[in-house]
């Protein structure tokens, strides 16, 4: 019975090691990081500190990255008027694993479709701001460059 | 005493049980969210932001937004400066549970008392940065669109 | 052998509540906070903001705050041409413990060593939004006023 208690206590005990190790492990994880960007004046500005975050990283393997896109900054990736520079460094990103997220009240806002913009955008209908809210709920952390 | 054992066993199952139940429902609680707003030119924007907001998790009953305004945007809410666009959707916002709070220190700079700012003002004296500090140490996420 | 299950029981509670304490202790901590600057507009502005978050928590013993300045908001703080003001005010958030880091792409885009930056930089080579979310991930809050 001595034995019993013991496997007893040494099975809860290594359910509490697995679960603090979970912990640990989930602190170790790939960073996520959440951007936030709605200032059509910041958009190079913010694609370029996104490649630098991944370059700052050592790579696209050890960050998971969402940049939200939402407000005025939203009209620099319609498809008719976006210039170059947008487009090639939005292209690079993706191919470095970075989603794109655009916020549906922006959308309808500016009567675009999904279509409407550079190609690799997900319309998140929540909206942006509410995305973001849950990005962080789920462990993203914040920036807002 | 096998049983005795279990039960020794069973209760501490639970209490962990219970304890990883609580971790659960707190990440079910209403989700809390503090924007932050100190541009003047971002002031309609913002308060499109929170309404936004409310309509995306399908009201005011899931979400608890405390907004708090320092440095210039705060002149916006001056009671005497204030436009009606600014009036009314602030009124639609604390109908709908979104609280105000106003930067103490940038009330003092811009020589101004809670009387003088619009309807709904709660002031922070230790100040609007401290305060989105504490509330993001309170398990608010951070939204500064 | 109830004894001995009691025992371990004990043992396992008290080891639960060691966990649940550190949690606690670990809320009670000094506050960290991590402050976001890169726009050049803004230097004063958020040199001011960490003034008021000092003086409103009641001094430099109860907070930690670390500023990272990246993109435009460097170039005020360049040796030659960094105006009084922000020599000022940067050398007394100095005393009062506030730490600044430099982004070292922003350093490597602006042709500028930590040598001509003004007394107190650090240089984070991982890059300013590397390191902010790096605080972050240490617990910091974030605040980009």
């Amino acid at each position: 019975m001595k034995t019993r208690t013991l496997i007893a206590a040494t099975g809860l005990a290594m359910a509490m090691a697995l679960g603090a190790g979970l912990v640990v492990a989930g602190s170790q994880e790939k960073m996520k990081v959440a951007y936030h960007l709605s200032e059509e004046g910041k958009v190079g500005f913010v694609l370029n500190n996104i490649r630098n975050h991944l370059k700052g990283v050592g790579g696209a393997e050890n960050v998971e990255i969402i940049l939200v896109v939402h407000g005025p900054a939203l009209k620099a990736f319609h498809d008719l008027q976006a210039q170059p520079g947008v487009l090639d460094r939005m292209q690079a990103l993706l191919k470095s694993g970075v989603a794109f997220n655009a916020c549906g009240n922006t959308m309808r806002a500016q009567g675009v479709e999904t279509d409407d913009l550079l190609d690799g955008f997900v319309r998140v209908d929540q909206g942006g701001v509410v995305r973001l809210a849950e990005l962080q709920s789920e462990g993203y952390v914040y920036l807002r460059p």
